[in-house]
């Protein structure tokens, strides 16, 4: 299962390798998805019930979004992680297709419903199962179909049950998203899988889309709240599809211990390995979730350099990365550098045009107070690449972010226009 | 040259009556708009060249984009309004197609050049002539091209000439905006005229577009200022077409007081009418703009009642209005109230699920906790309007506040990838 090249190394002893399999690469864990019939709108059927399930008690964290605005499946899962029972979550149902949000009190019971139906097929609690739904917004779920769907999901440890489980969550994404990273630190192995789904309602407030993350580690609840909120600062929440924030959606890391040693905390020597594995996970998942944004054709990483503080250039890079205009230029292949400017300047980060540099697919465009010579027709045609690459030297201070975004094309508009029909 | 029917009375003695002839309705005001060829974007020749002049001095306010990033152009007039300047200002030269933003030193010369070029044609002072630059972002101002044009404008006091100077500041907007109000106190009577230009990097960040208003009241620096302000705040700062704020954009009211009496401050019997007649030039003005948004084909206006407070008020209508899942669910006339309920929530306004209510076209679509009987077509068919209202209350408290937004079509992005080129 394992890809042979190592992705980074984080010392002499410890090696971080890709591997697939996903949610189900760690041990312990197994996943799946059903056929329910619960979406109304789209093409054609398609996977729309998942269940996410540990053999032991996972230490379990989440961060939800921060709209007013939430679903029922996010205040139950919410709830769930406030109390004790965060440390013996044994299961995770999940249904695309309807968000069960602003439902009423029929929406609270049915969220219920989903966790006491998985629970009782597998032999476990109510309140040890979390529970996601995402979708259109203010229709009642239809019971009937997701009870069948949970009594009809095969589970399983391999790569099909995982890549089942990443297709039943999505929504307007065109393909699963998931990923996995094998930390060997010389005396243990712990692994770390990921699933996620886009692709619109992306704006980087906190976890504005499902990702759901496992690890077979042992860890305590603090370093594993710790760490995801770290990471996630740098990935999730670094990305930006359409500046709408979601009602439903959220990031949760299931740890079951299943791999040898003591619980990790961060003075343990592992880590700071396995943060990076985290780390490498979510990066890849949020770069997978700009790429599959809805309509893109493109991939838009933004590093921004040379800002007063990491806020500072966090507000820029985002900013730019979210910009309707900027998005639009990538859309037409069009290097209008002034744009990225724009963007810049309207962050609320400090910017010095004599000292400003900006790049498009690294050919420079604006150097030190003046255009730059690169002829058009060269920067048009790296712009055809499917990753645009936009850096920008703020010229104040030292501090760097990165971002990602997607083009805004027409394929948006069509998607959006008619989502509920 | 007035039309009949008042737009609204504010009192026994004071009418306010809806005339044509937009900047040049009030007395000792001409303008005008010439083709000099600065555009090098766009289907067809336009006027790209407007000047504004009055017969005598005015006392001058402004209002400037919010964006770190600015024009030549806006730094020269925001310093003429910061200096004593203000109360002498006797004309404005305004041009579209060509930003004059990052051109380095070479930019700041040239804004100078058209103030002196305007300045030596009129027989003023440069101070006092301001300068405004809408249009691409980094490219040096044909200046060859500004000098002949500046030369070329015909200057009239009549409507055509006041359609010229509206023409002339347009970018990608399809049509001038311009209208004016004739306020009749008893005792004296005083007009407020006004032009505008969108059509893009419209967000409501304060004044980011051109809004240029005359008029012939005689009125203090202060008094205009605190109007301005508060004008701007309901109708500029209400409006959003795509979230990005522009370099270069600008409110400018100029009073030149050819009418009779003495100068109008916030003790004269006559102060709260002449800020209706501002605010109903500037509110008309802002509906058009939404209306002419780029790519638009349906003015959304968003309603918000029962916020906790007018700061909650603003931003959930304002964010509603600007939500780009609204935007395109109006641009499919698709009922998907859902949307509008998540942008509320993540706008930062409270708002209470079981006491909410929303309606799209007039019709109820969500009412207190429950989703509303209204039949689909029903709602499809009111969505065909060419302007949409949508009114939510949040059931929090007693605030209300409009905002007004366009809908998000495929012509939005073709205009925007291939806007340079």
């Amino acid at each position: 299962m394992a890809e042979t090249v190592p992705t980074s190394t984080t010392g002499a002893e410890t090696v971080i390798e890709r591997v697939t399999g996903g949610l189900t690469a760690p041990a312990g864990f197994q996943a799946g998805g059903a056929y329910a019939g619960i979406r109304s709108y789209g093409p054609e059927p398609r996977l729309d019930i998942g269940l996410l399930v540990s053999e032991s008690p996972c230490v379990t964290v989440g961060l939800f979004t921060t709209n007013a605005v939430v679903g029922e499946a996010l205040s139950w899962t919410r709830e769930r992680l406030r109390s004790a029972d965060a440390t013996r979550v044994r299961a995770l149902v999940a249904n695309s297709g309807n968000a069960n949000t602003w439902t009423g009190e029929q929406g609270a019971r049915d969220t219920l419903s989903m966790a006491e139906l998985t629970a009782k097929r597998l032999n476990v609690m109510p309140v040890e199962v979390l529970v996601g739904s995402t979708g259109v917004i203010g229709r009642p779920l239809p019971m009937d179909l997701i009870e069948r769907g949970i009594a009809e999901v095969e589970l399983g440890a391999d790569e099909a049950a995982s890549t089942a489980f990443a297709r039943a969550i999505l929504t307007t994404d065109t393909r699963p998203k998931q990923t996995a990273r094998r930390l060997h630190t010389g005396e243990s192995i712990y692994t770390v899988g990921g699933a996620a789904k886009g692709s619109g309602m992306i704006h980087p407030d906190l976890a504005t889309m499902f990702a759901f993350l496992t690890t077979d580690a042992p860890v305590t609840p603090g370093w594993l709240e710790t760490t995801l909120r770290a990471v996630s600062a740098d990935s999730f929440e670094m990305l930006d599809v359409d500046m709408d924030s979601s009602t439903c959606d959220m990031v949760i890391a299931l740890a079951n211990g299943h791999a040898d040693g003591k619980p990790i905390d961060e003075s343990h020597p592992a880590a700071s390995a396995l943060t990076t594995a985290f780390a490498e996970v979510a990066t890849e998942l949020a770069r997978e979730l700009a790429r599959d944004g809805e309509g893109a054709r493109t991939l838009i990483e933004v590093t921004v350099d040379g800002a007063a503080d990491e806020h500072e250039a966090r507000l820029a890079a985002r900013t730019i990365a979210s910009s309707p205009l900027v998005k639009t230029m990538v859309a037409g292949r069009d290097p209008n550098w002034g744009r990225i400017a724009m963007a810049a300047g309207r962050s609320g980060a400090r910017i010095d045009q004599a000292r400003t540099r900006i790049w498009i697919a690294g050919l420079p465009v604006f150097q030190s107070g003046s255009p730059a010579a690169t002829p058009e027709a060269e920067l048009r045609a790296a712009m055809e690449a499917p990753e645009v690459r936009i850096r920008a030297d703020l010229g104040i201070g030292t501090s760097s972010a990165t971002a990602w975004g997607c083009d805004l094309t027409e394929e948006y508009i069509r998607i959006n226009a008619t989502y509920t029909t």
